[in-house]
This record gives C-alpha cells, structure tokens and sequence, in this order.
C-alpha cells in the first residue's frame, strides 16, 4: 500500500525528536524533558501537513519528542491535541492579520496586505505549501466532529466579519460605489482566501496567485 | 484515540457490502462476485467523505463487497482506487455542468444554475454534506503526489476556463460593461464555488450558501 503524506526518514522528524532530546535546565516544579509550546508548534505542523487521520500518534511522538502518556498528559488524546493545534493555527493566523484589518489604509491596500500575509501563511512549509488549516484538514473533521464544525464555523464567520467590517469602511470613506454590498464583497474576499489556499495546496507559483488575488481585488474595489 | 469520520456499525458500509453480495447471472469470460462500476461508485463515496489517509483497505472491502486480491485484481492498489474513484467524481460533476456552461441563457441564469448544481452535489451524502473531492481530499493530496496535484491543477484549470468563456460571451453580448476582465471574474466564479464547498462541509445550511452565491453573482455581473 502506498505511504502517502509521510516525508523521507532523513526529513523533519528524525530532526524534531533530536532538537526536543536535549536535557533542559531544571525549573520550578516537576522537571520536564520537553517545552508544551514547542511540542504543540510541532503537532501543528504535522497535522497541518498530514490531516488527523494520517497523523499517529507514533509521528506525533517522534516530532514532539514526548512519549504517549507524556502526549496525554500534556494534550489529551489525539483530537485534544488536534483541536489545541487548530487553536494555536487560528490565533497565530488572527494575530498577523488583525493589524492590518485594523488599519486606516486605503481599501486595496489593506485587501493586498491581507492576501499577502495569507500567502506567506498558506504557502510556508519545509515539505511544500501547506495551505489553510481550516480549508485543508478542519473543513473534513467538521463534517463529522461538532466541536471541530464549531471552531470551523467561527473561523469562518470572524473572516467574512473582519472583511465586511473594511468594506463597510471604505463605503463611507467614498471608496466604493454607492451601491456596494459590504456583506457580499465580505464573502467574495473570503472566498478568495479559500480559493488561494487550495490553489496553494496544489503548488500553484505565488506569481499567479498574487494575479489572482489582484484580479479579485479590481472586481471588489471596482473601476480605479 | 478516537476514531474520527467512521459511520456506526449499522450505517452504509454493510448494507453496501450486502447490496453487492448476490450472486449475478452468469456473463461472457470469468464469473465475477461484484460489478467494477457500483465497487468503485462505493469507494467514491468512501473516499470523498474521509479522504485517502482515513479510507483502509478494510473500509473499501466492506463497503465494495470485494476482498483485497480482487480489489487488487480490478483497481491496483489504494492509491490506483483513489485516482480512479477521483476520476470518476470529476467525469460525473462535468457531466452534469457541461450542458450549463455551453446554453445559450443570459448569464445571471447560467450562474445561478451551475451553482445550484454545485450545492447539489455538495450537500449530498447519507451521512452529511460531502462538500467537493477536489477541495476536501485530493488538494490535500496534491501537496505531495504530482499525478493527483497534476488532475488537481487540471479541474481548476479547468472551472476557470469554462466561466471565463462564459464571461466572455456575456461581455460580447453586452451583458456586461466594458470593463469587465472574464478571467478575473473566472477566477472569482470558481473562487465562489470554493468556498460554497468548503461551508458546506461545515453543515452552513443551503439557504445561506444560496444567499453567498446571489451575493457573489450579483457583484460579478454588476447592476442589473
């Protein structure tokens, strides 16, 4: 049977384990052989990758450089450990653009600061782009997993927010026509988010997604 | 661990694997136990709702009614079944577009119809909405495999080559205004379908992917 979505041994894992063996410095309380920050980093980064079902708990061992009751200790079991990633992924990912949807640019430029940002995010990656949590793993999970569908839908709620929220913004500032729709603009950004993530996924160069993004930014913000 | 995205024991697989199971009468050459075209509509439907990782051998065997040597025998291995079973999805979705893309009705109509199609197809499934193959499963794939990236690029490439023609005949009859860029409103009508796919699978019911949809159409064709 083929092995899909695993790298090479000489890839990641072998290296994650090593740079978590290590001994740290005794602290405060019980000593601990590993850093739950660093070891969640590493389970994000794997089940970002691989999804849930093909992330074991052997490969979350191996990257974390905890074994199965430290994992349970620290985590809870595999979906527990799932959902903190998608947490982490979602607060990381609010955290770099929330500034910029703050801001008091000018409409297209806080759209192209936006996408960019979400293409430094969708297409980082050491075994190749990695796309969008939500699109690519959590939107499966939701699905079937109320919790997970939660968390989807939210992520996808406070995107169409935060984008009609500019839109309606630079509505009043005058930089949209009279008759702009703040809330279908909002869904048509976001649906632009989603459609570079996928195209992302499947190794479309940034070049044609960076037109992509500034063609849907021309339809939105309309004639200059 | 939890097992995620399984069906309870009384759910589709045995009824499927008993569906398969009488005997059929007798054809030309050898005697088979099962039909190659309802075995792989099954493993489709495996697939589509939990990807390539989740789907086992074993899930494929109970829900086709054929043991591993004939899975083998008619397919090759999981990975063979899973480009076939994608095959399959994208020759069905094209199949029921194609009529859509090529009439001749005003635009606004043609959108509307190929969207509701799309929906159709999305929030299909007995065990909840199975949203698109292309975005749920095979772009996840696609990071990683080059002949499922290769039929990835291939079916968006080919989604936006069949709005832009659709755009492009609208801005011929005057449909649209002058302006109007067909492929970036391409990009964008895919983009659309996208995200419909993607909220689907988190159970947002079709009165507000209809609602996104009227949205995005309403912007894309500009004011009636």
């Amino acid at each position: 049977m083929v092995q899909k979505n695993k790298q090479p041994p000489s890839a990641a894992k072998p290296q994650a384990a090593k740079a978590a063996a290590p001994a740290e410095p005794k602290r405060r309380g019980r000593p601990r052989a590993y850093e739950p920050d660093v070891a969640l980093g590493r389970a994000l980064e794997l089940f970002r990758r691989d999804g849930f079902a093909a992330t074991s708990l052997d490969d979350l061992s191996a990257a974390t450089g905890m074994n199965r009751p430290s994992l349970y200790g620290a985590f809870g079991d595999k979906r527990a450990l799932y959902i903190k990633s998608y947490q982490r992924y979602r607060d990381e990912a609010r955290a770099a653009m929330i500034e910029i949807f703050r801001a008091e640019a000018p409409l297209r430029d806080r759209l192209a600061r936006i996408y960019a940002i979400a293409l430094d995010i969708y297409l980082s990656g050491a075994s190749g782009p990695r796309g969008c949590f939500t699109v690519m793993t959590a939107a499966s999970e939701a699905v079937s997993d109320p919790d997970i569908r939660a968390m989807v839908l939210e992520g996808l709620t406070e995107m169409d927010k935060a984008f009609s929220t500019c839109f309606r913004l630079a509505k009043e500032r005058g930089e949209l026509p009279e008759g702009a729709d703040p809330i279908a603009l909002a869904q048509l950004a976001s649906a632009t988010i989603h459609t570079i993530a996928i195209r992302a996924r499947a190794h479309v160069p940034r070049k044609e997604l960076e037109a992509i993004v500034q063609g849907a930014i021309d339809v939105m913000c309309g004639p200059k």
